[in-house]
Parts: structure tokens; C-alpha cells; sequence
């Protein structure tokens, strides 16, 4: 199985947070990785962009009840119609999280993945606990997203 | 309909929690409030326990599959089956939440009461928001609790 | 902890449905029971008004995000947002459940009963499986609905 | 987007059932579409094994907690922790589905794409409705499957 990112963040954003989400989703991408995410807009549309121009896999995991909220970067809507009880799934399907900024949404999911036990790396986001693993740039972030799932897997194999 | 307050927090907690989820539940109950909880142990059965010593009436929205694992005061077993899924029910569920300590599972809910615009109200616990109003007794607790709860709803009259 | 009853049918009924489900619900407090339906309108909204005559107890588990899109006779609305993903806690939620005619939603409920081994009663519903035990009237189905748990409790007992 | 079609069945399946799921994800992943399952054995494990012989993609949507439970030949998990509840995530999640066979859980997800307006394509399966378009082989419902999700597409693009 190809490794899975959650990349969470808020659905506004502003330019700089874009950018970094875009970057995030370039960098999975060309390492061959699926973009995990919300589906909706901004970290979320950003990441899914980022990924679709290095023709990476994107799967958005929609609150709503329609396949066609999600955004135009999505490959893979899965449609929970759950509201806010998506962002679980979000978590759970994701092998690391990148945490980019983000709201109160954002809060929620890291606390689901300090709570499963999901290892959080974070781009100038909630500094809630020393388990998120801070990070200066999407390409590091990245590195340590993929080193994290390598060695994760490798303990499993043992 | 009866006031509804939800009462979160850990699942293993020391006896000064325990005590205090155990009065917050009493003064709840005392007032005519419905107590909307997790169900399982710790704060979640301390004010389970306090309110039922008072008669008062107690819903326990479950992780598992089965009613039976709900602690022992609990009346009325909401059987999820859905994990930590179950915590965004607890939230809107509920007319304001108490926060009591607790840890990862407890910041999602408050996360999620903060997404959702339900009041937190918290008793030595996380501190992400100034919009968490903080609370320095049980008993001052709960009278904040229906206090928001009363003009919330007669806001929502006019 | 009291009988909890499960009563399931379709959100738009006919005038004879609508009583039936309104004398099941009486029969239901009056024998102390708690209903747990869907919370919306036709079935489930004629079994709410009629438990709530005889001063019963009755827990609506709404599909929706808001507790206000209850019926006008829900003591307890347990509010999900989970859309027809809330039917499942319907069921599992109840010791036994009573299906009133019905479509396609309480077929949904029929089945998740039929897998979970929750007892079903039909009045005129689904005849989608022999398990599911026919009953004529309100009277029989209640009774047989607080005979079923009673010998169930007592089994779980030993 | 890729067509997303889902397919469900019994986890505990004859081999007849097995070699007609199989054919059926064979089908679909020739034509580039997506397979939708429940990501755990009998037909969901078929289908998923013949559109991996294929190159086809394969989406599981999992009741439990951990990717690992998936069957050998999910290429992407999605983790739910949902238990049964997961299965409406399988009907929202495609733009229509086909049934092979199949008990109660089959039945839960039939009644809830007939609930929402997704097609449902049936080989063998629940005769519940006339709105269930019967098929006799692999190779017909698979047709009718990418036919109907074709005339959909185009309809909502007028």
C-alpha cells in the first residue's frame, strides 16, 4: 500500500498557509504518497492542488452528503455526510498527520490523532503538546512524514 | 424541555476531579438539568453518580456497541458503536458543555464545542480559547451553565 | 434501567399508521417504558405524542445538526448530524424495536436489527425475514416488546 | 473523476458468489473505474482481488479501527471505526452500486441507496423494491453500471 498523509488545516486561509499546503501536496506526491484530506477548501483545497499537479492520488473525506462539494483537485470523494464527525475518519485513515495553521476543526483533529496515537507534525499550528512534531518547511515536513510511516511500518513487519 | 448540560472530561482522573465531577453532577441534577455524558469511567461516572444520588436524569452517549459497558448510573444508554466518534454527539447533544481536566479525547470535544458555538465552560482544564470561560467551583459551574442556558433559549424566543 | 423501545417507521404516514403508532407509544409509558425513535415527523412524531399523554419518557435521535427539528414531543433529543448514518444508533440504542410500515429508512433499520440480533416486531411493515415477528395490533406488540426484554435481561442475568 | 462504483455482498460467500464478484471488479477496473467495498472478505475481498488483477483502484471502507484489517487487495483504506454504521459511507461514497447476493448488512446498504436515489444494480441479491435493476452476469451489470453513471454525469452537466 502506497503511504497515506492526513494534511489538515483550516477552510480559510491566507496566502502564505496556501502556499505551504500546496507545496505540502507537491512534495507527498512526488514521493509517491495519497494526499488524505477533508476535501473542501482552503488547506484542504490547496493540498489536493499541490498533489494533482505532480499527478498525485488525493482522497477527500467530505462532511456534506454530495460527491460534488468536494474540490476540483479531488480524486477520491468519500462522501460521510457525517458534519464534523468526518474529521475522525480523517485522522484514522491517515498513517501521519501534517497539521498546517488552522481553526478550531484543525484542534479537534489533532487531538483525535495525539488521542490514536497518530503521530502529528505540525506547520506553525496548535502548540496543544511536545508529541506534535514542529516543523520549519513542507519539504521537511514531508521527509519526516515519510521517514515516520517507513519506520512505523518496519516495527509492524518485525 | 429539561436544560441539557454536557459534562466531559477523562476517563481516569484523581480524586479531586472525581469529587468534583461528582458535585457538578449533583447541582445539576438539584436544578432540574438532564446530565449528557460519555458514559464510560472517571468524570464521566463521578457526575453520572452525583446526579443520580440526586435523582436526577443521566444519558450516556457510548464509544462501543453494547448498553453494558455504560457505568453503573447511567439511565439512559446511547449505544454508537462509533469510537471517539461519539464525541461530536456528546458536544451537540448538548445546550453548553463542562469541561473537568482531561486529556486528548476532552480536547476534541471542546474543539468541537468551540467549532460548533456551544459554550465551554471549564473547571482547571485545557486552555486553547478565551472564549473557554473559566470556572473556579462546581457550583459555579453549573450556575454559569443554566444562566447561559436560560438566555440562550430566550434569545432564541424572540 | 428502564425498558428501552425502539419504534421505527416512515417520516409520512397515513391516518391509520399515525394512530397506531400514537397507542403504541401510550402502551409504552404506561408500562414505564422509554421510547427511542428518530425524533422527526409521521411515525416517529405520533409515537412521541403518544408516550408523551401518559407522562412518558422519549429520546429522539435526530439526523440533523440542530435540537430544534425535533417533534414537539421529544424529552430528550440526542442531536448526531450524522444524516440516515443516525439510524444505526437508533438500533442499537433499543433492547427491542417496533417497526410501523415503513419505506426504504426503516427497511435500513429492519436490517441493521436483523444483523445486530435486536429483536423486531412488525406492525404491517417489511417481510424481508422470519425473524421479524408479525404482531396485530398495539396491544400484542407491546407486550411482546416488554415480554422480550424481560426474558432477555433475565437470560443475561444467569 | 473516475466512475466510483460500489460494490457490496456478504462476507461469508459460496464460491459461485466469490467468482462473480471477482468478474465483477475484473469488469469494472478494465473499463478505469473505481471499486468501491466494505474492504472486508467474502464478496468485498472478491471484487477487490479481480480489480487488482486488473490495475484497477480499489477504495475499502472499514467498520473497524486499524487499515491492517483490510483484505490484501485494498489499495486505499479508509478507516472508519464505525462498525456497521460505515455502511452508508459505502452508498454515499458511489454513484451506484451493485449487489451480489448478501445477507442483513447487504440489505442495510440496499435500503439506504434506495433511500437516497443511487442505482442499484442486483445479481441475485434482495428483491425488495422494482426499482432494483436485475442483471444476469458480470458483464451486464458492469455495462449497465458505467451506462447509468454516464447518463447521470451528462444530465447534471446540462
Amino acid at each position: 500500500m502506497k503511504p497515506r498523509i492526513g494534511v489538515i488545516g483550516a477552510s480559510e486561509v491566507n496566502t502564505e498557509e496556501y502556499k505551504t499546503a500546496e507545496s505540502v501536496g507537491k512534495e507527498i506526491a512526488k514521493r509517491g504518497g495519497i494526499v488524505i484530506c477533508g476535501g473542501m477548501g482552503g488547506v484542504m483545497e490547496a493540498v489536493s492542488k499541490g498533489a494533482n499537479t505532480e499527478n498525485g492520488l488525493v482522497v477527500g473525506i467530505l462532511p456534506g452528503s454530495r460527491a460534488k462539494e468536494a474540490n476540483d483537485y479531488i480524486d477520491i470523494p468519500i462522501v460521510t455526510g457525517f458534519g464534523q464527525g468526518r474529521n475522525i475518519i480523517v485522522v484514522s485513515s491517515s498513517e501521519v498527520i501534517i497539521a498546517i495553521g488552522g481553526s478550531f476543526g484543525t484542534l479537534s483533529e489533532i487531538s483525535f490523532a495525539l488521542r490514536l496515537n497518530t503521530p502529528v507534525i505540525g506547520l506553525n499550528t496548535w502548540n496543544v503538546s511536545e508529541q506534535i512534531i514542529k516543523s520549519q518547511s513542507p519539504l521537511e515536513a514531508v521527509d519526516e512524514a515519510f521517514s515516520l510511516i517507513d519506520s512505523t511500518r518496519r516495527t509492524r513487519m518485525r
